[in-house]
């Protein structure tokens, strides 16, 4: 079998057991069901569906972007056979409960599967990722009969899901929304308004769409204290589970994307009165819990979401760095310096300056689906570990969120740039998928909170947390990953004395930032960006250093192809990319005020 | 009248009158026809005409690229209307000799006209751009009959040119070129071969398309030293200028491209046999200058085409910054940190991160304008000065050519990044030109010379030539620049204390890196881009330090919108670009060998 183009797994084999040890998860009650041969079986199963129903379509799903028809919405086929090919395999479910229906299967090997998906094609991926979002937000928070009512069918792929949190006047701020909830006698709400940016809002595959919305019941507070959150079908369902009425919330616009065209980007409109359920206008919405709790709620969704758009964007750089290296590999080009100009040509991997391109995506991609992984693994432990394990990994994952959201977002971004240009003008060309990678992975610092946003997060709410435990959690392991590396010696314990000053620094600055902050919060955040890419990259260094600790002896064995490929992009990583936090932490220890003082006409 | 959301007229005054002083040049023998007002009459018009008939089918070109039918090419007609319009005005020939009918303006002064076709739309732009340089090449090495026949036309607007380097085979590696040029008994070649990547190598716009192409003349030695250089026209023109049969030089395919796609991109076939002039095969060509001295001849253009591509990468990058400042103005999004959720909404330029992006933008592309116009300027003394100007400004411009062409490239394309950005999701939709833009923007490193050539261009041969006196040129340059600002005190002396040391670690890393190149050629060369990238970022602080220094006692003021503006970018490029540079030059001086050591079966 040739080697896929997708993901490598070896890699994928070599996170899950030699370095995150997934089957050891199988003692645990939850996972009982499973070992090692049931996780890899899921896994090569993925693969094998990705490259079958998901690859063969991606670019046809660019270049025929969906369309509105009247309130319905035209896609190509091949999406909704993929998708029924995903559910038919029980992998909307792969990590529930199965008293609902699910696999139970540890959340890491769920999403080492939905890597593949991501990979192979990320706008027709992310119908399920939205549904089973949706899905876990009404399993953790919905009643009992809202999980039989609209869970199972989601799980069967019988309906998909939504979330439906911006607005036109809105966008990233949730406290400006003005979707209304009016309550009716019978106990539900009739909802009114108009949202933005809803991907999987109007599609033909599913027999129902479960929108999940955020919107204010008259007399709450303001700010996002008065949100609450709603279920809002495209048809109404009876308690036998039927589809009845269709339900007042319709399309009226799509969004014409760069990338990621495949993924339907809607604005729909709530009680516009094109159908009147009932009889009476408004679309018909069922509250989720209590009024006014709608933010926290659908941050138990978003959270994970960030986990997926870190995912997807990361998969995007990994699929991106093995086509350039096939292509650098296969393509006769030039000669290295100084050569006889009738020597024969070599590969485009004789030059030091595509490996440098290659090595660079290496360690950008590799890393950042480590990082992605790790961050599964302590979703797991925060669901099935010990209290104490648990309660280290809700801190963890709290600080490594945001960080796993944007870092690949924004270096598999890089990664595609990369690959785009060791393809050189094919790259630029729809003949090769590396410029449609480029484009899809554009949205990943945009959707799911912006790049700032997860600053302001990370700085202004993670680290600090429990008054500076996020950031020590998060440090401690640092510091005895670097323990380790030391005590190994070797390149290891150089490359830990890489990164030792730097965690050092990212406390110190932590520490002045937060001092800044208990005076001046806008000074506190005005660098938050910077602050988040600079811990970003100290985290995926540790992240580096942790893989070239897992393996082992094969360390130091240059025959063993894969072990001296993590070495060097290790290295590479240590060396070429985590030198540029310097100058990061000397801006933020500074207390640079240019752009809080640069004025509007200045620009 | 709105201020242009396409470049700033008031940023253009002041870099070629306050900065370069180009009506001095107007002194010289061979501006003397011109004056400010007939400079600044010609930009203004440049400006009008883009507006009016360049911007307004930018983003329809993008919708409908160029169909090939047959051995024809259609295109949208705007195209057409635009390239009418510009030619009417004399545009073509602009910086040309009065005697072949152009305009005889300043380099400078064309240069920035050009940027309004540019950041208007770059596609369309392009066919002037290839057209002039076409014409500027005959200009410098062709017959004086040739000149008759074919660069009159072109100057006129009833031709348009190409450039025919690349094979399908050879890529950026014209040693391996194999288009075959067979001498005939009546003094022309018969050309045979398969060319690639030819913009503008076939479209019904002009009577005539006049395509240079590279070839060999079978015996000729090997590797570049063999490659001459012919005009092969689309149909022969005859004594009198009539045009005649049509040429072997026939399109077989269209390449579609990610961006710049109402640029024609094409793959023609000479000798093909589909006609056969003078009924014998092969296109006919006619040899420019003598035999296998092409090669050197075709770099008259790629110098020209090189600073062309820069200035387009420019352009586009400005537009986006100028589009994107103008959205964050007029878009209520959020409130500051810490602001009560009920006080009215503030334009996103009132969020310091925000900010941060439009100053990062800011001191991209304004850095980046006067580095293309301050190269423009060298031209001109290049061309017009005093003996000792002339050399120096040889020497500079020699130098300071692969940094034009890539740094623009590369962070202007950052800038449209970052204009996406600002915009958040509506900048990734089309009904916003930011996405196309970033699209356009990533040809740039790509065409015309790749960033990694660039690179070996700069380190391999244009620092170190004449012993170490290109980059003597420009650091000697750099330092004066220093000592002014030194002089000045204040924050000027300031920003130059923070030039002055990577000035010196340029020279001192050049230095080192000359020492490994008499030994190891592959490992001097091995990290060339990194080099560029280092020293693009010394030569951009530079023209930040020159153009604050151009303010003179309105730096102070910051009642002077326009001063305070470059007074902070210069800071912002200063302060937080700059030191990124110290990791490179670390990295080059270390000497590390990761990228030559690395195997193909590691990655």
């Amino acid at each position: 079998m040739t080697p896929s183009h997708l993901l490598s797994r070896a890699d994928l084999d070599f996170l899950l057991h030699d370095w995150l040890a997934v089957s050891d998860l199988c003692a645990r009650p939850r996972y009982a069901d499973h070992s090692r041969e049931t996780i890899d079986a899921v896994v090569d199963l993925s693969a094998e569906l990705a490259e079958k129903y998901f690859a063969p379509h991606n670019r046809k799903s660019d270049l025929h972007e969906p369309r509105l028809v009247g309130q319905d919405v035209e896609l190509i086929p091949e999406i909704g056979e993929a998708l029924e090919r995903f559910a038919a395999a029980d992998l909307v479910g792969a990590a529930m409960d199965a008293e609902v229906g699910g696999m139970q299967l540890p959340y890491t090997a769920y999403l080492a599967c939905m890597a593949w998906f991501y990979a192979a094609n990320v706008s027709t991926a992310a119908y399920p990722l939205l549904t089973t979002g949706n899905a876990n937000l009404l399993l953790a928070h919905g009643s009992d009969e809202q999980i039989e009512r609209y869970v199972r069918p989601m799980i069967e792929g019988r309906f998909t899901g939504t979330m439906c949190l911006s607005e036109p006047q809105a966008g990233s701020n949730l406290a400006d929304i003005t979707t209304r909830a009016e309550p009716q006698p019978d106990g539900t709400y009739r909802l009114f308004g108009q949202k933005m940016w809803i991907s999987g809002g109007e599609h033909p595959m599913a027999e129902n769409i479960v929108h999940l919305v955020l919107a204010k019941v008259p007399g709450s507070p303001a700010g996002t204290r008065g949100i609450s959150l709603f279920i809002v079908p495209k048809f109404l369902v009876d308690d036998a589970g039927s589809l009845g009425e269709r339900n007042d919330v319709v399309v009226t616009g799509l969004n014409h994307k760069m990338g990621f065209r495949g993924t339907v980007n809607t604005a729909p409109t709530l009680g516009q009165g094109l159908h009147t359920p009932g009889g009476r206008p408004g679309a018909v919405g069922y509250l989720v819990g209590q009024e006014n709790t709608g933010l926290k709620k659908m941050f138990t969704m978003m959270n994970e979401a960030r986990l997926g758009v870190g995912l997807g964007a990361t998969a995007l750089g990994y699929t991106g760095y093995l086509k350039s290296l096939d292509y650098a590999r296969t393509r006769p080009q030039g000669r290295p310096v100084g050569a006889d100009p009738s020597s024969p040509q070599v590969m485009l991997t004789g030059h030091a300056d595509v490996r440098r391109m290659l090595l660079a995506q290496k360690a950008y991609v590799e890393g950042a689906l480590a990082l992605g992984l790790y961050c599964a693994r302590l979703v797991d432990d925060d669901k099935t570990g010990s209290p104490e394990e648990s309660a280290v990994a809700t801190m963890l994952l709290d600080v490594l969120t945001p960080i796993a959201k944007s870092w690949p977002s924004q270096w598999c971004l890089k990664a595609n740039e990369l690959a785009v240009q060791v393809l050189g003008g094919a790259g630029y060309t729809i003949d090769y998928d590396v410029e449609q990678h480029y484009r899809d992975n554009r949205l990943n610092p945009i959707h799911e909170g912006t790049h700032g946003i997860q600053g302001r997060d990370l700085l202004g709410r993670k680290v600090l947390a429990g008054g500076g435990a996020g950031l020590a959690a998060l440090t401690d392991r640092i510091t005895a990953t670097c323990d380790r590396a030391s005590g190994t010696g070797g390149e290891l314990a150089e490359l830990a004395s890489l990164l030792r000053p730097r965690v050092t620094r990212l406390i110190e600055v932590t520490t002045a930032l937060a001092a800044v902050g208990a005076t001046d919060p806008e000074a506190f955040l005005a660098d938050a960006t910077e602050y988040l890419e600079a811990a970003g990259h100290v985290v995926i260094a540790w992240i580096w250093l942790e893989q070239v600790l897992a393996l082992g002896s094969r360390v130091a064995d240059d025959a063993d192809a894969f072990a001296a490929g993590k070495l060097r992009a290790a290295r590479y990583f240590l060396r070429r990319e985590l030198p540029l936090v310097d100058a990061k932490f000397d801006l933020l220890a500074a207390g640079d005020r240019i752009t809080l003082d640069m004025r509007d006409e200045w620009f």
